[in-house]
């Protein structure tokens, strides 16, 4: 049986594609992702931050292949096959990359305890708050109720906003906190163009900081050019995503 | 203005008393405590397994008082202050613990970077799936949605049942992964009381882990004797905490 989301667009394009072409050979970390995914573009980043030898895998999560669900049971990407092992769940994988090739720097938390608590904190509100409002927003059909995602979105945004030290969230060091959001700083502007988001209207240096992230280099080697049509069907509140249902459902995301 | 969710039961009761009692001087770690709440109870068997020196503060977060706010913006426990810093959310807090007091043991997850991601996975499929479906049960009112809800924890439960290794979750060792479920097998008598729930109708060694679990020391170390009265409220769905509103809403949990 056919889904709609199966028809996305099978490949990375743009400095994307780039990436995935250096990343062909075996190698004892593969990496499974979805070129159109925020969630994939966390661990890819990490990787690229890092400089990780890793094997790139396109896989269509909408198929729910047999192969894939072996390596992940919820059938979401991303995930990842590590000397044969399956680990899955994006905030899982970066900090594994941290954990697992402590040499490959930059380390993306903080060493003392307390900060790491701390960073940990803000992607737990990440993760909590930022994406849960922003995917509301994208699937709000009724003017009413876009509105009010509207001011969820900035109220969400402006708490975390008022936290950034600058030039990162954590001061001089890029972190894992800046990585977990990113994906979702690339991909604001079908909120600008659809559902009247603006960056300036967050205030608090937003437009500055959301302009340094979609300008890190490891955030444009994993970025791809077709996200407006992905979108399509999340606008019309059309899409048949794990994410898409939960949404509508009321439900915990994926 | 006084909301019905602060007429709780004020203190700990049974052997969490005894353990408040050994935990009044004061300490460079401050537990800001609710000894009702699950959430808490995760911070608490940690600090409880390692032995850390740590004074207990009792907290009513319903009542959102100004300095508790300051502690944590959001007015939820757990929190801790840390030589004079705040820090919050129960499995940051439990990272916390192991990072910061490296000699304490039992380490609470494993060495190896692996095991360790596959040990958060879990923990992150207790707050995604376990927490939220239990809590529905709770609240929900009409019988056909009691059904699906107690469904949907036995589906819940069996995903995770089919992977605990025994003794523990991940075999051997006591882990995080226990930790962060323990509160919720502490307090299931609520939903085999009112809600149909059965430990032995999970299966997979379900009642024999959970057994394991409600007999741990730290457990029963940090264990009111209140629990049923608190739940009242929320077994009618009349609580007003923000858990409650959350699941209402069909929000993500705070
Ligand atoms: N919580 C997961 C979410 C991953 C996720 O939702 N991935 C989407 C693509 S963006 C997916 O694989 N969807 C397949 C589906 O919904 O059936 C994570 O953080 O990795
Ligand atoms: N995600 C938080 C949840 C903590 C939480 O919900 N705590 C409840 C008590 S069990 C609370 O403080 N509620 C106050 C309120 O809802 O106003 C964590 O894991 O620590």
């Amino acid at each position: 049986m056919s889904i709609p989301d199966e028809k996305i667009h099978p490949v990375a394009t743009g400095r994307a594609a780039e990436t995935v072409a250096k990343h062909q050979e075996p190698q004892e970390l593969i990496f499974y992702s979805g070129w159109f995914c925020p969630f994939v573009q966390r661990a890819w980043i990490t990787l690229e931050e890092k400089g990780i030898p890793y094997q790139y895998k396109e896989v269509n999560p909408y198929k729910k292949e047999k192969h894939f669900l072996e390596i992940n049971p919820k059938g979401l990407v991303p995930a990842i096959e590590y000397k044969g092992e399956a680990l899955y769940e994006s905030v899982v994988l970066c900090e594994f990359f941290e954990d697992a090739y402590p040499d490959h720097t930059p380390r993306l938390l903080p060493q003392d305890p307390f900060k790491r608590g701390y960073a940990r904190l803000w992607i737990d509100y990440i993760s909590k708050n930022i994406v849960p409002t922003t995917q509301r927003l994208i699937q709000a059909q009724d003017p009413e109720k876009q509105r009010e995602a509207l001011e969820d979105s900035f109220k969400a945004l402006r708490t975390f906003a008022q936290q950034v030290k600058g030039p990162w969230f954590l001061g001089e060091e890029f972190s894992m906190v800046d990585v977990v959001l990113a994906p979702w700083i690339v991909r604001d502007y079908i909120i600008t163009e659809h559902r009247g988001f603006s960056r300036d209207a967050v205030g608090f240096g937003w437009s500055e900081y959301a302009h340094r992230l979609e300008t890190r280099d490891s955030v444009l080697a994993s970025q791809s050019e077709h996200y407006a049509e992905i979108y399509g069907r999340y606008l019309r509140d059309e899409a048949m995503s794990e994410v898409a249902k939960a949404i509508r459902a009321g439900r915990p995301l994926p």
